[in-house]
């Protein structure tokens, strides 16, 4: 076990010390800032989350603000997904492009208004790529990163515990919604959204004062819900088909090869970045695409380089994530896989760095 | 001590088998990478940097590669540093702003070539800044990251040591210049440079299959030189001045502020973004500046959330950076004064975690 060096850079939250408090294991480094990635065991914290509710401090998932005369003409620059439908108030998964239709990030964007949009981005600093394009493109708007820090509510308890704190207005909320409720007198956006398929909110502090009432508050009133500090679970996440940017997909990657097609609309006619590198292979389908995969044997150990798939001593793929999970009682995966093997039920072979083991392409979600 | 968690998205580098079997005690992440932070002990490492030589895994120092016609016009846009004079193979140091003047980088810049710039980046992704600048401005460049892996050799003796693995032109090589030297065959840019002032080396390894043959050439070269392996090190880099962008200055700080006017030309004559910002900057002058201080009492804890500094119960500054220098018997920090209190001397009070200290204004470095 290695420590994470603590300094500055690696940002603190609102919600830090009360993180530390709970009894945080281990964290990772996400836009330049803290997120923990484990509380009790990687089993224990799934279990928990399945059963009942918690509280998740991912302020990482940080703001760009993209506001002016000219917002919705940037987003729409730098996303293949059509934003012209969205209504106020709405979250849009909006994958993110560049020049080659290779992807910068996978965020949910927020339209607060015709003028203004909040992009809560996965780990990449959109906030650069949006100022350059703004500066670059003389498009009139202000780029900047407010402070909003995001605290998830999630589990099967969600709702009931959303409604002690913010009223039973929160229970209304349907998925991808938000409404502005109120804590403390202050109002702030709630959505139910987060990086689980165990349900819950998405509350957007917007002021840092009120960050540990705030936990104090949801603590409090969920005593007899059991509930407890958590964090995003990798097993709850791969089980449930929850990419990762970053892990999953990078640069090196479309929205296509991402199994993200169904967001992406006529990029040449949206105006969109990449455009044609995106129409080409909206044309031909992506040669690769993600896939899960059962991987048998005992647990496997963490993935941090990219672990081979072969048929037959042929490279045909590579796994970016994978855990054992206790519930399917088999070691689960997300990778990618070249088109001709991508099938679920095709035999592969991964390359673990313990030892090669069979394996077996399946379809998202595992559960 | 909490861990650090393992993932795909937390990259690692050609030689972190080598960093782990070394020992390594505890990582930071920067670029998305894994950066090691400690090895034996802040004092020791220090120590043994001050001695010996040693090898550091900084391949989180990531390039972004900007080519093409316009490679030097696009640089000189996002940099009020005048680069019309840097020769080929030369190093520039270039503080990165935004509209607003604000710090968004301070890499060093490489010249290849007339059209062919190597922007050795700190931690944040200034290639998508480049990607965007470039696409909205239309600029005639391609802008990529390179698999381009930097492994330092810092210390006294570094000299000797690369002088042994390279050849004797090594030594020969004169500050933040660089020459293409021969590693098994490949030749690969080695510039004296480093994150230390204790004098050394940067080697851009270009082909990663040589990655872990060259850490073992070194250490096998170096037995009697006491070679072992390092890191930036915390104490050496505050006692030496040595600024960390994300922890001593960000998006909220000019060059001006981060005291690095003498970098500064004139933006609106250079055509550099915020140039506005700059200029008005560079007529009243800053209202706050880097500065050292020293901080009594025992060692101080490790600095996230920055200290205030206050004089008289006034907030007239803050630490961002701050340890232990056994050295100088004090603790020595960085931080940002305003104007009326930033004469070395000025008497001060630093708000730590573990109470209210007395402590100093001091010139930078320390030592």
């Amino acid at each position: 076990m290695t420590a994470i060096a603590i300094s500055r850079r690696l940002r603190g939250t609102p919600f830090t010390a009360r993180v530390e408090a709970a009894g945080v294991k281990a964290y990772t480094v996400y836009n330049h800032m803290l997120l923990p990635a484990v509380f009790e065991s990687l089993e224990a914290d799934c279990r928990h989350l399945k059963q009942h509710v918690q509280v998740w401090d991912v302020s990482c998932e940080r703001q760009v603000e993209i506001a002016g005369p000219d917002a919705a003409r940037l987003v729409q620059r730098m996303t293949p997904r059509d934003i012209s439908k969205a209504a106020v108030d709405q979250c849009l998964y909006i994958p993110l492009v560049d020049e080659n239709g290779g992807m910068l990030n996978d965020p949910v964007a927020i339209k607060l208004a015709e003028d203004r949009y909040w992009i809560s981005i996965a780990d990449s600093d959109v906030l650069l790529y949006a100022k350059g394009l703004a500066i670059g493109g003389g498009y009139d708007v202000t780029v900047e990163e407010p402070e909003i820090d995001i605290l998830a509510v999630q589990g099967p308890k969600s709702d009931d515990l959303m409604a002690r704190v913010f009223g039973e207005e929160a229970r209304g909320i349907r998925f991808f919604r938000g409404l502005w409720l109120s804590f403390e007198g202050t109002r702030m956006y709630v959505a139910r959204s987060g990086y689980s398929k165990q349900g819950g909110f998405e509350i957007y502090l917007n002021d840092r004062a009120l960050g540990e009432p705030l936990w104090d508050a949801l603590f409090a009133a969920g005593a007899d819900l059991n509930v407890r500090a958590g964090c995003p679970n990798l097993v709850e996440r791969v089980e449930s088909g929850l990419l990762s940017y970053g892990n999953d997909m990078t640069r090196e990657n479309t929205p296509y090869e991402a199994g993200l097609g169904r967001y992406c609309g006529d990029a040449a006619l949206l105006g969109c970045i990449g455009a044609d590198a995106l129409s080409r292979e909206a044309g031909s389908g992506p040669r690769r695409m993600i896939r899960g995969l059962r991987i048998s044997g005992e647990a496997v150990p963490a993935c941090r380089d990219p672990w081979p798939v072969t048929v037959g001593g042929e490279g045909v793929g590579q796994v970016t994530s994978a855990v054992w999970s206790h519930d399917l009682k088999t070691n689960v995966a997300i990778g990618m896989i070249d088109r001709a093997h991508w099938e679920p039920g095709t035999a592969v072979r991964v390359d673990a760095p313990d030892g090669g083991r069979e394996a077996e392409v399946a379809t998202l979600p595992f559960a």
